[in-house]
Parts: C-alpha cells; structure tokens; sequence
C-alpha cells in the first residue's frame, strides 16, 4: 500500500495500524470481551505496548488506569478519527470486469463505505445495471459527485484509461482514490491516493507455506 | 488481514512489515539508495529503530555497523525469508469478474507469483480462454496441483460456493489460501489463509480527506 497523506505528523504506518486495532476490537467485542490492555492489544498485532500507546497519543488519551481500553468506546474513537463514524458516499470509476467485482463486494458497507454512483466510458457499458447500479458515462462524474457530496472514488480501469479518468476525477473534485489500476497517477498533491498491492497479501501466504514445509 | 501462521513465534505483524520493508527497499534502490539506517527505514513506516532492528532479529543479523543495511542485500534476505526468492505457482479458483480481474493483474508477477492454472465449475466458464490461460473444471485441480506443484490458491468464488471450493483444496494439498470470498473458511489448521480487506485501504482514504478538510 502505497498512500501520501497530507498531514507529515501522523506517520501512514500509524493511520494503517488504527485499521488493524479497530478490527482486533471489532472482533474481540463479538467475543464477549469489553476491555483490554495496552499490551495485549499489542501483543496481538505483534507491537508492543509501547507503541500501542504512543500510536493512540496522537489523538488522544483513551485508556483507563487499571482497566486499559474499553472496546466500545476505543472503536467509536477510532471511526471518529478515521472518519468513518458516518458513511461515505463512494464513486466507482471503471465498470469491466474488476468493478462489477467491487460492486458486488460486500465488506465496504460494513466498515462505512456505500458505493453510491458507477461510472465507464465504454458505450456497450453505460446504461447496464450491476447491483442494482445503473452506469453513468464518466463525463457525468462531476455533476453526480456534487449532488451527492462524493469525496471518494475507487478507481478499476485499465492502465491505459487511468489518467484520463484521473482528470476527471480532478475536475469532479474528488478528494481520495483507490487505486487499482497498476500504474502511478499524476496527480495534484492534494488528492490522497492508497494503491492496491495484492502481491503483499500473497507474500504472507508465501512465508506461512515455506514455514510448514522447513518444521 | 486476517492470518493464521503456523509458527507462533513470528507474530503476523512482523511478517507484514517485511512486505512493507521490502517495498521500501525496492523503491530506495530504484532511486538510486544503496545503502539505509534502520531509523531512516523505520522513519518511512512509522516505527522505531528499535522495532525495525527487534523484526530483522527474528530472521538473523543484516546490519553493517556505521552502515546500515545494504539495500540489494536485504531485499534478498527478505525475499529468502518471505520465499518469493523463486517464483510460486499459483492456482485461481473460481473465473467469474473478479477472477478475471485477477487474471490480468500485473502486481502479482512482479513479486514473485504465477497464475499457472485457473479452474471453476460453471459450465459457461469452463473451457474458456482468459489472459492465455484455459479454464479447467475445479474436479482436475488435485491432478494439476501435483503435476505443477501448486501450493499456493487464490479463491474468488462467492460466498455461497467458498466451502465447497475449500473441499477440494485441502484435498489437493494446497496449504496456502488467498481468500477474497467474504465468509469465514472450515479449514484444517495446517492451512493459512489471508482475506482481503479492501475497507481497510478505503479507511485509510477517508483519514487523509477527513484532515484535509479540517485543515
């Protein structure tokens, strides 16, 4: 995951492992837990104590002396921070094969994010429906992402489409992308932009394999 | 990301900043770095030196005093204790939009990885051609796992047909699973799986618009 954040403060590895810690408390709330330590929040994302509490430092004072966090309340203050304590109103840019399967993925709306509007270029494309989602020619970017106050947009177009699109988005006054098209944006400093590196996940799978095979 | 690794001695953690590590290393070499300190490393993924020294120590000694780490050299290491030293054939199961997206997913050979043989049960789909690559009914994977020493899996079926698929894996002595179906998986321990969690990234976006617009 590549990101450029426009706050150089909050280091990205920090804003990433906000993410991790609201799933470990996510998780650990539907198992019937309500509190948990520093340390053993840490333990389970493999960082110590320590920077669990300098991660959080940098937003606030949140746990308790005695207690440590308590769960509920720490995942409401991470979604503040994050932002996602309301749902985002998501663009879809690129409507082939990748988008369809992001239309129909259902892991967004859980943590905050609705894909609200759908959009392509190509005229065999424009005017299907998938999920329920008619497509809009790109052209109409600008006017939908006003009307709906879209600020984000998952970019799943080919490598030779995505700056053009990008220009778009630019003018659409989209304000974050993901990335998954495999080549680097030109972009204006302003607009975030997190790409998609799936090697990463396979990479880890790669490490449990050739442990297995080396015991 | 959720992951269980057969050793519990390396957190997961760890293993993800090797990724993490890895990409750096590999984008300070394109620019022309041969060398880094752990604190100028650990600066650009917002941990400490100590940390970055603490995640290497698990896997050996890399460090040159008064040096740092010699970037190619590390970027080898890592990929040795990753194992994407060599290239891993991997096994797609399941062809539909997201599948093919997949297919045509550059990031994967880059790091290591093939897509040497895709399978699914949908008679529509069998028989086709996507990227070059024919796809073989889900029955012949065992067959074709053996014969092209598959280990690695990388299910994008839906939900509704992901145990099903697991079933036939196991049965095909895949130990490593990439799983972009949305359901938690019966598997037998020995196997690892990674989901994919595309909220996560989304997360991060919303973070960097949300403090821009309070700038």
């Amino acid at each position: 995951m590549n990101s450029n954040f426009p706050d150089p403060n909050v280091p990205k590895a920090v804003v990433s492992r906000l993410s991790l810690y609201l799933r470990e408390l996510q998780q650990l709330l539907r198992v019937g837990n309500d509190t948990i330590s520093s340390s053993k929040l840490g333990r389970r994302l493999g960082v110590t104590d320590t920077q669990v509490r300098k991660d959080f430092a940098y937003f606030g004072q949140f746990g308790y002396p005695g207690i440590g966090y308590r769960c509920e309340e720490l995942i409401e203050q991470i979604r503040k921070i994050l932002g996602t304590d309301r749902t985002w109103p998501v663009a879809l840019v690129g409507c082939g094969n990748l988008g369809q399967a992001l239309l129909g993925y259902r892991g967004f709306g859980k943590q905050g994010f609705k894909v609200d509007a759908a959009f392509d270029i190509d005229p065999q494309i424009v005017g299907e429906s998938y999920e329920g989602l008619k497509v809009q020619h790109l052209q109409h970017l600008p006017a939908v992402a006003e009307a709906h106050d879209i600020k984000l947009a998952i970019l799943a177009v080919p490598a030779s489409a995505a700056n053009q699109a990008v220009d778009v988005l630019v003018q659409a006054g989209i304000t974050g992308i993901l990335n998954f098209a495999p080549v680097t944006l030109n972009l204006p400093k302003a607009i975030s932009v997190v790409g998609v590196d799936l090697a990463m996940e396979l990479e880890q799978l790669a490490f449990a394999v050739v442990k297995q095979v080396n015991k």
